[in-house]
Formats: structure tokens, sequence, C-alpha cells
């Protein structure tokens, strides 16, 4: 039914390589709000105004670059929200009734939503901590496009966005960290704090209810305008590294204090994931935060986190179904994938 | 400092076979109560009658019988522990402030108490449902003694004990049954009420709080005057039959309607106790409990129930303490039993 998972696990090798401190680095990601001066804004657009920015973008796109591109009306369900899940395009992007389009590099770390809630928006994503890498691929299309078209800017608050919040360099670099030795030691909050205190915005990654799910946080940069773009990338990268350092700190204490503790959890994490035959995306994504603890601290030597990172993206509830290319209900999706972790890790 | 685990596992091969549906039936137990006539009962005993009853019993027998005596002022707490944990003495026992023994056989599986509740208080315990063999090894020892004393007896009433809900055969057999079935199809509760209206005691293994640990129920004859010995083993091996057939129709149920759910239950379960590097002895009965299901319908197949048996009971916390021969805190007795399970299972 679904053939096509080709962003879920691009086969080229065209990609970055993954960053630094992958082991407490999920992953970096960037994203570049662009508008054109020809076309109005969202808010005043039409429809064919929307239909010929899409034209435009492909016909610039096409000549240039080796990828695909979706239309939105296009994509069934599933496949939208696998492309949520995946990080290539955004809620709000899925949820659009204007024409709306988004481009996917080759290598699947690139993309370029055309009618978001800006003309243009670029995505890129990369495992570690890699945002100066990262931002080279992103503004590389920026650029590309750039030269193509005329971007909405101001020689006061640089490039204008539909939202005033996004104004200026239109970026957002993220962060995502996986932090159980700052969880442990309680010191997230205080390290959060400090965070929003230099003007960059932190949040956990929420499961269901308010649970924080799998030790995950999100770093990023709160303001766009009066910055250059490599000075943000710079301070957001200095923070992630300030944090890394801390959670190494952690890492250590948990080692001293509550190793048998946290050796138990690892284990017991690994062994559920190599025998479940029905397993949640939300467990699953406590008992990989508990594996990637494990991997980083070195008593787990045999699992690699690329295959951890694949398993993460994968096990997410549309993608088993595209990775299984079948529409599965809750029960049956909870089976499947329990299937496909056992694969991946090894059966029991 | 404890060399001393000849109870725990026994070395001699001098015990019964194991009964029949050993996969649902956990064990089987016998207690018989006896008094002598020469010596005041148990509430107006002096301590020398105690020593004196010891002595006695102790004389005849040491010519008679291969096994150990143990003397209740000898025992150290844990000893008096992993007795009781292996069903060889009573809660009651260890509490006693008179002089008080016991004797165990060669095979560990009959033991003497001298001057619990009443004078003598024979028991047996096998694994699987075998009451009539095991009463066998019982009154062959009760009759060994008795052919050398005066056992207290009324024409009217049968053998005289202590307490009156134990007059007339002074016997107790009871059935430890493994219900996971029942206890899916919510049938326990039914069950349990119809074996109260046929006269039998039905009870839940209760663990802290009230949860039922690892859906183990004991059946036991309630009434002990009235009827002779044959009658009462043969209902309660009767009524044991009965319950083993619905939980039998009641695996069948969950294999159709839940097998999934069950499976992974039961591999994460084996996984979980191959892999723990802490863990309670609660939490054993409970995964244990999966397990021994899984054996039963024949989805574990590289387990024997013997291996589980004894987990089961050498996991227990006084037991694993005598088993590594050293006195643990609560802490260390959690990360030695896991080692133990691990090294049972085979270490994943």
């Amino acid at each position: 039914m679904f053939d096509n998972i080709r962003w879920l696990i691009p086969t080229s090798k065209k990609t970055l390589p993954c960053g630094e401190e992958s082991e407490i680095v999920v992953s970096s990601r960037i994203r570049v709000a662009r508008n054109l001066n020809s076309i109005p804004f969202e808010v005043k657009m039409k429809a064919s105004d929307a239909e010929y920015l899409i034209g435009l973008v492909k016909s610039i796109i096409n000549e240039r670059l080796a990828g695909e591109f979706l239309s939105l009306k296009d994509l069934k369900p599933l496949e939208k929200e696998s492309l949520l899940e995946c990080h290539l395009v955004s809620p709000g992007f899925i949820r659009k009734d204007k024409p709306a389009s988004v481009f996917i590099n080759e290598g699947g770390n690139v993309s370029v939503m055309v009618n978001e809630e800006d003309h243009l928006r670029y995505q890129g994503i990369s495992c570690g901590l890699n945002l100066v890498n990262l931002s080279g691929a992103v503004f590389e299309v920026e650029e590309m496009i750039g030269d193509n078209v005329d971007y909405a800017f101001n020689d006061a608050y640089g490039y204008l966005t539909s939202c005033p919040t996004n104004i200026g360099t239109g970026m957002r670099a993220s962060v995502f960290m996986h932090l159980p030795g700052l969880v442990f030691t309680n010191e997230v909050e205080k390290v959060l704090k400090g965070a929003l205190q230099i003007g960059m915005a932190v949040r956990g990654i929420y499961g269901e209810g308010s649970e924080i799910r799998g030790s995950l946080f999100q770093i990023s940069n709160q303001h766009t305008i009066g910055f250059r773009e490599e000075d943000l990338l710079e301070r957001t990268t200095k923070l992630a590294k300030m944090i890394i350092d801390i959670e190494k700190k952690a890492r250590d204490v948990i080692l001293t204090k509550a190793r048998n503790e946290f050796e138990d959890k690892i284990f017991r994490s690994l062994a559920i994931l190599r025998s479940a035959r029905t397993i949640s995306s939300g467990e699953v994504l406590n008992l990989l935060s508990a594996v990637r603890f494990g991997i980083g601290v070195g008593i787990v030597k045999e699992i690699t986190l690329a295959t951890l990172n694949e398993i993460l993206v994968v096990s997410r509830p549309a993608n088993i179904q595209l990775f299984f290319g079948e529409l599965l209900e809750e029960q049956e999706r909870d089976i499947k994938r329990a299937e496909y972790i056992r694969q991946k890790l090894g059966v029991n």
C-alpha cells in the first residue's frame, strides 16, 4: 500500500556526518523562514498566489537539486503524519488548506516547505551537535533559491516574516538533548532557568499528560532579531556544550551513587525491547532513553547510537505503518513495532 | 557464615517424585497434629515437660530415621526465617519461648516440629498434586513415633489437639495452585465460593497490601473431624482436579483471546528475570508466575519447572542470604537475588 519509505530511511549517503556528542545530543535542527516581496504574505495570499509560488520554487529547485516534491493534497493522512514524525514538515503545514508543497532533498535531511506560515520554510536535521555544518546545508538551499527570487528584507529589521517573533534572521536553531543525569540529580530546573536568562528557550519533550518522556529536552534560540545567524548558532552551540558538561558530571554522580539501580534499569530496558511482543511508542521512548544512557556510559556496547536513532524514528505511530507498508490499528501497530524492534536489536 | 544450606537445597535424592499437574499445582502439603497422653497439653506444659518430650522424640527418631534435629534455641534468626520460607516449620514455631525442636528428614520433605501448638506437628511437602503419596511419607513417620508413644485419642472425637479446630484427624491437606487463567477470566471468586460451600478453605497468597501475588491460591480441608484421612485427601485432590480443569479451559480462552498480551507478558517477564541487576522477592514471584504460565502453555520451552520451583524458594529473603552464606541488607539482597536468578536462567 505504501511503497514509499524513502524519507523514512533514506538510502542516499548524501547526508551530513553525525555531529559531536551524539550520545547526549539526539539531534540538531535548524529552520529558516523566508518570504517573497512579489507575493502577498500568508494571511492575504490567494490560492492562485500559492500555486504560483509552488510552481516557481519547483522550477528553481528541479534544475539544481536532487530530491522530490510532495504536494500536500496528494499525501495520504498517514504520509503526512510520517513526514511530521520525521521532522520534515511542521504541524501547521499538514493542516493547511491552501495549496502547499514540500521539497525533500536526496539525503532526507533538508526540506523546504512552500506555503506554511511563511512563503518558504527551510528545515534541516542532523544527529549529534551539528548546528554549524547543518546551517551550511540549509543556507546553501536558502541562497540557491534566494539567487532567483527577491526575499522580503528590511534594512532595520532584517528578513520579514508572517509572525513578528521570527523577524530578523528568521532562524530557529534547536538542539535535542538527552539528559537523564540532570533528571537524576534534580538539576534540570536550575539549568533550564539559567538558559532562559541568557535568552534561550528550553522545554521538556512531553508525552501524554505532563510526564517528561525519556529525559529529552530541547534548547533553542528565543530571539531571532538583533543577532547575526552565526552568533545565534554559536550561542546555542555554546549553551549545549555547557549543558553537556553538567550532564557528564551528573552521569559520573549516577555511576558512583546509583550504579546498580541504573545498570538494572539499562539491562531491563534493553531486555524488554528485545523481548516484548507488543509495545507502545511512549514506552519505547522511555526504554530507548535508558539504553542510550547505557551506551553513553559504556555499559551497553553491542548496540550503536545509529540503531537507536533509527528505532526512535521508525517506531513512531505513522512511521511504523509506513515501514510495514500497511494501515494498522493501534493494537496491531504495537505488535508490529515490537517485531521491528526485536529484529533491529537481535531477537531473544 | 552459614555453611548450612542442606534444608534449602537437599542433596539427598530420597524425596518423593513430583506429583501430577505440576505446571498448575506448585506444591502439595500435609500437616498432622498429635499430642501425648503422658504430658500436659501446650497451655499447661512446663519447660521440663518440653525438654522431656524433645529427648523422647529424639531417641525414637535417631534410631530409625536419617535426618537432623535442630533445636530452636540454637538457630540463628536467619535460619529460622529460612526454615519458615521452606515450609519446614510454622510461624508459631519460631516464636516459641519454651524449648522446641524440629526434625527434618534426609530428603528435606518431611519435618516434625516438637512443641509447637501441639506436642507434635508432622509436616510434608511435595511438588505437584501429590497428596496421597505425600500422606504415605508423613504417616510413616507419624506411625513410627506412634508405635513408641501413646497419642491422645478419644473414641468419639478422634485425635485430641490444643485447638478444637484440629480435633479428629488432626490433619490439614493443602494444595498450592497457580491460576492465572482463572484470574484472567474473572472466575476465581466463583470457584473459590464453590469450594467454600463444599467445606474447603481457599485463600489467595497475599503479598504486601492486599494484592494477590503471582496468581497463587491455596485450597485446604476446612474440617478435620467427622472424616477419615483418606476421605479428606480424596476430597481435596478431587477439588484440586476440578479447579485444574477449569484453569485449563481458562488458559485456552487466554490463548485464543489474548495470546499476544500474554506472550508479551511471558517473554518480558523471562527477559527481566534474566537481565535484572536488582530485584525484590515480590517482583520475582510475579515474574515467575508469568514464566510458569509460559511453560504450562508450551510457549517457554527451555526452562524446567524444577528450575522455577528452586528459584521460587531460594529467592525468598532469608533463603537468598543462606544461599550466599552471608547476612545481607535489603539492597544487597536484591542485587544478589538478581545475580542468582541470572545464573540459574542463563545470563543475558
